[in-house]
């Protein structure tokens, strides 16, 4: 019988993996399934859909034993431990940026670029928004080329973790209540605000959250000169991030038969009723499997060449945990 | 002694309007400023920076013989009274987009197009979107041209007034109480949500806040086939618009170089240094007169033409009221 190890189970993402599984009905006994987390949170039994299980603490040599691993985890964590655990044979999906820009790491979304797995046994996940834009992306690039892409982002604190989503809460309730507002995880209040700066700052004055989005398109999509920039900017809501696109194709668009195009592509929900007042938002898309698409129209400024759409999914599943358990089910098909 | 009437004084901009004539130490003696409502809120004291005043009922007899008159009332109250007021010889101010867009009425932001008021007595004044964006880039357009202009925004619920407002305030005390979140004034629940749709959709697609941005930077700046194009988005923010903004110039363009040219640029603050995690945000921005720049950064999406920034302004007022008593200061010392 094969197993699978989460590493990092007691994060936001690692719940997210859990109920992911869960939804795909992943062919895994339940005693197969370890949870792993800092010492800190080993012994805590949690009720998951794989019944009562309690976290263990990470050890490299037992969890290296399993077949497959994800890794869900700080990128510190995972650059001194990443490569280790694939050293028994098993097969790691990992969430962070750690290798994720390694020529001989491929990055995968699975209904995208599944064949860049090849017989890699380390897996890397791209980021949240990247997994969220590249969903309706793909299939416009394929169909219409892309000569460029400009991107401006709603972010969710959930990408922050657990914590971020709490300091929302909490310091939304101490404004309401005219009590002083605190900044932790962020570094500025949060409530009623936005923050247009997420990551660090590069010395091109892009965050590296904005290059994420640059780097990983074109490693996905297989266009490395891409003409694609994005501004990254976090919002007071929970765990959906949206975005705005423009997009410049390389043949002429026609919106309604994009319409259909993003229609028919699996794992794209497109929500775009202009009467019936329906457009992708973090309250619909929260907690969906899908990615919504909507807002989509022909933009003037690149004349027959230019679309318009607006993108909205959840950060932690499309995001991050079911992009993950997507690539597992087809690994797990294969192998 | 020349006289002031305010209509529409008991909303959000009517409040506004006279918090900037303070501001800018108008010459009006107290006694000549009068405060018209509807008939609803009439007789009601208030305090102002102009002593206790008394709401008045909207009469078109009485209003149309002041001397000035800010107009900050609905668009279909100001089709129906709007160029009658100006029949005894006053100018009006017009912060609706009942007129803007007719060809022998002005649109105005006085540090850029007041030469367009030449001797018309009514004035209309932009969109809040439109003006705060205007601010940073008609310096950009001036030293560089432009091709195209690409602008997603952050909108806050102070465009739908204080009733807006409110129910962000009221429906997130819910939503953490755990109670229904309702919404009247928006078309979905605003708490930690966005809803990507402002105002009637038009047949391109498009909504009319988003076509507002198009028609008005084109007629502000006389460039009547101005490649632009805008996304609007509402945020649950209280009272600052921010916009993402990626503009094609006509001529190479220099960071630094624009840097400089926005610092020199009266009634706008940049506020640009990462590395003291300083960047434009509502948190700042709000109850601010200068709208501030920042994310100035070269886009290599458009080669040696790309630059990105980010604006935020007070959406009530260089969005709306300190808009009005900048052309109002003008008109007074002019006529």
């Amino acid at each position: 019988m094969k197993t699978i190890a989460i590493v990092g189970a007691s994060g936001v993402v690692g719940k997210e993996l859990l109920r992911s599984l869960d939804y795909v009905n992943f062919r895994i006994e339940p005693e197969n399934l370890v949870l792993f987390t800092s010492p800190r949170s080993a012994g805590k039994e949690v009720d998951t859909p794989y019944g009562k299980k309690v976290f263990q603490a990470f050890d490299l040599e037992i969890v290296r034993g399993f077949d497959l691993i994800f890794l869900s985890v700080s990128g510190s964590f995972t650059e001194e431990y990443g490569t280790a655990l694939t050293e028994e044979g098993a097969i790691v999906i990992d969430k962070s940026s750690a290798f994720r820009y390694k020529e001989d790491v491929p990055l995968v979304i699975p209904e995208i670029n599944f064949e860049h797995v090849k017989d890699s046994k380390y897996i890397a996940t791209p980021n949240c928004t990247t997994s969220i834009l590249a969903m309706p992306l793909y299939p416009i690039y394929k169909k219409y080329g892309l000569k460029k892409v400009i991107v401006s982002t709603y972010q969710a604190t959930s990408g922050g973790g657990q914590a971020a989503m709490e300091e929302l809460e909490s310091e939304t309730r101490n404004y309401l209540s005219g009590d002083k507002v605190l900044n932790n995880k962020f570094a500025h209040p949060i409530p009623f605000n936005l923050i247009p700066a997420i990551d660090s700052f590069q010395d091109n004055g892009y965050t590296k959250e904005e290059m994420k989005m640059v780097w990983e398109t074109r490693k996905i999509f297989g266009i490395p000169d891409l003409a694609i920039s994005c501004t990254s900017v976090r919002i007071p809501t929970f765990r959906s991030h949206a975005e705005s696109v423009t997009v410049e194709t390389e043949h002429p668009v026609d919106v309604d038969e994009v319409r259909e195009l993003l229609e028919s592509t699996p794992e794209v929900k497109v929500v775009d009723d202009p009467d019936m007042q329906h457009y992708p938002m973090p309250l619909t898309a929260s907690e969906a499997f899908d990615v919504e698409v909507g807002r989509i129209r022909k933009n003037d400024v690149f004349g027959d060449f230019g679309l318009d759409f607006f993108v909205c999914g959840d950060q932690l599943l499309r995001g991050a945990a079911y992009n993950a358990v997507r690539i597992a089910e087809r690994v797990w098909d294969e192998r």
